[in-house]
């Protein structure tokens, strides 16, 4: 590829769903001349309740699919995938693949004062213990308290999230947390930012709510830079985004147009396992 | 495959999970002699809030499989994969092949005095309308009222069985079924069974409820004595019952152990989108 095509080229994004498309919103806000390809894997979703072996095989499939759209570089946009197949992925292909933890574990390191961290997610998140080793690679005085949160996924997909049940979901599952003594929360899930101001609500004024999303952008605009892959926009129109999902397209498209700033006119549907 | 041979093949069941345990315990209780080979799709669970197309296609990889196995009959045992998929592959495979939607709905009409039916069950066996559609074709008399409850299956999967929020879950979805005047209510999802004695204690005694696993096991009893396939027995030591998965075989497994009245030693792991 030239050098300009390269530039031109798509970010790929993808997710085990919807929850992803809170990142691709902020790279569109961050890097607003970049095109964006997302995939959710609707057909498979949720991943927080798998194995790590089937987490990597869907992964490599994603990653194969988002090649034939000739991407300039990878985000994955789900904790899980990032948690448990990043590492095995990461230099498989000849394309740069990032994940969400890092950047998410950086920017909570830089947050806590007291040196207590949180992280809440899926059960295959937490079961992985990867956000621990990633800050105390970063910061090995900063304690983390992991813990899953199976629940508040479907809470927010079934729309409970203003539902007297999701608050008391939330105390049941962050009372432990809440008098661990952190001063950090990582919203190590997708979802999550959906249940922020419940969260907040209940965790208090005095805990910094970390959603990795920004710092993934950022972390995205470096690389690009580094590469010399950023797109100027010289040649551009507008920037163009597109959206492929495993399943259930139209109910995708419907809740990608109420997460975007634009307008989500189509999704197209893929057979994720033929890649 | 001489009649013997044929006599001896064994039931294929399978689920999206493990909720399709609760039927296969049913098979192996009023079948006795009849060796089982069951398959939970892990990897892709739930099926509930995913399209026809994707849970036809889902359904005829599984079938392929369970053929493999020389299955001499096939009981799909999800509601969802009975609504949605069974009409498409009930004559594509050369292997009788049943689902648990009608024997449900049978029981149901059989149950009502008042000739109001409820039926509970996921997004998509709710939408796809099926159990209105077959038990009105019994009885055109019969009034039913479906209702979705996407949050039962989390709530058993997470184990909120007994959380007062799962009493609270129960309420919000299930106070206009109370109200609507029926008299008998089908569990149309194989998790709701592990939440019977909560529903039963919100909806009062005096609404039968109807829970399709026996009626299953007593049409497939009906449907190896008139295809002359039962197993009598004859040459058997003990029946054999295997247990197969897309992902996650222990965690399978050990749920398997506490549904099953003998002990599962071993789950194997197949790659089922090869089929």
């Amino acid at each position: 590829m030239s050098t300009d095509s390269r530039k031109r080229a798509p970010i790929g994004v993808f997710d085990s769903g919807v929850g992803g498309l809170t990142v691709a919103r902020e790279i569109a806000r961050q890097l607003p001349n970049e095109n964006i390809v997302y995939f959710g894997d609707t057909a498979r979703v949720p991943y927080g309740s798998k194995s790590q072996n089937t987490i990597i095989r869907f992964s490599e499939q994603i990653i194969r699919f988002l090649k034939t759209k000739e991407v300039k570089a990878i985000v994955i946009a789900c904790n899980t995938a990032s948690a448990l197949a990043l590492d095995a992925v990461h230099n498989e292909f000849d394309v740069p693949v990032m994940g969400v933890v890092i950047p998410g574990a950086r920017a909570a390191v830089e947050a806590t004062q007291n040196r207590r961290v949180g992280v809440i997610g899926t059960d295959a998140t937490v079961q992985s213990g990867m956000y621990t080793k990633v800050i105390q690679s970063m910061a090995p005085d900063v304690t983390v308290v992991e813990k899953a949160c199976p629940l508040f996924v479907p809470l927010v997909e079934e729309g409970f999230k203003d539902h007297v049940v999701t608050r008391e979901v939330i105390e049941y599952y962050l009372e432990s947390m809440r008098d661990s003594g952190i001063d950090a929360l990582i919203l190590g899930c997708t979802h999550y930012p959906l249940l922020r101001s419940k969260i907040r609500e209940y965790m208090g004024e005095k805990i910094q709510i970390v959603n990795p999303a920004y710092e993934t952008a950022m972390d995205l605009k470096k690389l690009l830079y580094e590469e010399k892959m950023e797109n100027d926009g010289s040649t551009r129109e507008h920037s163009r985004y597109s959206f492929y999902v495993s399943d259930a397209a139209e109910k995708f498209r419907r809740f990608a147009n109420t997460v975007m700033p634009f307008d989500v006119p189509t999704t197209n549907v893929v057979n994720i396992e033929e890649y």
